[in-house]
């Protein structure tokens, strides 16, 4: 099985990425925030045993082994949390045998337990990820409170813990100027919107995460159903103004993007903000039909595997130069098939 | 045969072109800045009547017929001056067979003699242009002193009334800071440095026209010398300057020719100053062998016959987007062979 980012889904013309999260945590073991080292090695032990006998596959990452790099790369592919790769108490991570779930252990909560796609694919995320749940419900002691729900350690996830996120491509709606009116009109429906590794980072390539603001007094499946309205709308409205702009703008537009492919094409350096960039002129080209020689997979790929911590770990490499270097050698290749 | 611009010449990777214009005037008859339209007249049938007997023919360029787009085509061509496409006095222009040498009447002077070709070929342009001076003055009765030489219009010329002008690619220089000092020795060495398109005109893609300043008080051999060797220091400085800078900054230099040769390949639109920019680029990296798949008789090419009024007089074209939107097709054209 390959890693999601190198798999195809629905609607990818918009939809990068689903993602669904669970945060659970263990009765009788303090909140991460409060635990102490021997607290933090029982709910790792735990939730290691509960896995063992799981009829799915779970790898154990061997995170205290690897460099920050590596660590790094997971995060990358948003298999980890930033702030699990920084942690200083003990804590584990386990990536399921197809790739599309990992559990991490002592992040904000003891567990969260987290899903993800290419593309848009909130059925198959949510079946996924409450097959998994009910199995280590069934195992594990969840710390519940019966009118509220499941307990966590920020009060924004008491409830059903669960946040569905979708990576989105609005270089339409960012490029005609309607990304402030569209985001508030999502705030107003009670979703959020982030930059593209969560709350307090920044935008690149046009990506933003939107995701649900409430937890608690709904349904998974109210959420879920409410989230994918709110999606539905900015979805309508990207590919729409796609259509505007592709009409009034048509030969600026196509200037613009066929600019953009030559130099991911040629160039011999490439930071990465300037990938983002490029690769979102890009992306744009392919769902406007002017460029049909590359495919959205391929882009979703190249963006992870030349990100900084991929080109550090997997080629040795810690300088900025010449990690730019060898993004621009990886694009080419990538993109001169 | 060709126009100057479609052939090879030596020293292609610094010199683009050799021209020398000889400035004579008739006696008996106004310069001028003096004339009436029909001294201007007589002037034109004077030397039509000696070009007609000459055993090396020249085509009269019918200038009164023609479009301002058309007149400017042949000043982007360099065979005619922006003075006498502009002219409302009677004027006239001829082109020799060969497309080597043309000949204006009533510009500055009564006579512009010009002889241009392709590279460094001061010898071949001396001995062409001296063929035809020698055979026009056993026709025409010139303007002479007898001790300064060819009376002209303005005092720079008098005397031999000969200016050489090399256009010359110094993107190294131009890159490495050195342009200022580089140009305030030639000056020192009586030489002028200007833009690409004569007095007053800014410099475009690193293009500079080196000629002599003086006309006076030496043989024309000796001008001739007395430029090359000045041309000489400055090809072999931004040859230096080239090395130096492909050494220190090898990546970042390829890292630019590569985009700008990708981009020129690949744009939809594409304004003068960024083609001559562009092209600058390519120029450069065909000098480094970085590019190998194109060659300077290309983009000498390219750059005349996509000049505004190229286009403009071509394809019929009176906008602007629309010339830039033409220019964008004919480079992909030229240069994705």
């Amino acid at each position: 099985m390959a890693e999601w980012f190198k798999e195809h889904g629905e609607k990818d013309d918009v939809v990068l990425s689903t993602r669904i999260r669970l945060a659970r945590n263990l009765k009788g073991i303090p909140f991460p925030n409060k635990m102490n080292a021997d607290d933090a090695q029982r709910g790792i032990d735990l939730v290691e045993g509960a896995l063992e006998e799981m009829n799915y596959t779970f790898t154990k990452v061997d995170l205290p082994s690897m460099s920050q790099a590596e660590k790094q790369k997971l995060v990358e592919e948003r298999y980890i949390s930033p702030n699990l790769a920084s942690s200083s108490l003990p804590c584990a991570a386990y990536i399921s045998e197809d790739q599309k779930v990992s559990i991490m252990i002592n992040e904000e909560d003891h567990l969260r337990i987290q899903c993800i796609y290419a593309g848009f694919e909130e059925q198959k995320a949510l079946e996924l990820i409450g097959r998994v749940d009910d199995y280590l419900s069934e195992k594990l002691d969840y710390a519940m409170h019966e009118k509220y729900g499941y307990l966590t350690s920020c009060l924004t996830n008491v409830g059903t813990g669960m946040r569905i996120s979708y990576m989105l491509h609005l270089s339409a709606t960012v490029m005609s100027g309607a990304a402030d009116s569209v985001f508030a009109a999502v705030a107003k429906l009670g979703a959020t919107v982030r930059g593209m590794y969560g709350e307090g980072t920044k935008s690149a390539g046009n990506l933003f995460q939107i995701s649900n603001q409430t937890t608690l007094g709904r349904s998974e499946a109210e959420i879920a159903a409410s989230l994918g309205e709110t999606l539905g709308s900015i979805i309508s409205k990207e590919r729409e103004l796609r259509a505007k702009l592709s009409e009034k703008k048509g030969l600026i537009l196509e200037d613009r993007i066929m600019r953009s492919y030559a130099i991911v094409r040629s160039a011999r350096i490439m930071q990465s903000k300037e990938m983002m960039d490029r690769l979102s002129d890009v992306r744009f080209g392919i769902g406007l039909g002017i460029i049909d020689d590359a495919d959205y997979t391929t882009l979703n790929d190249i963006m992870i595997c030349a990100s900084p911590a991929h080109i550090s770990a997997d080629f040795g490499i810690d300088g900025a130069v010449e990690r730019d270097v060898k993004r621009a050698e990886m694009l080419r290749e990538a993109l001169n098939r």
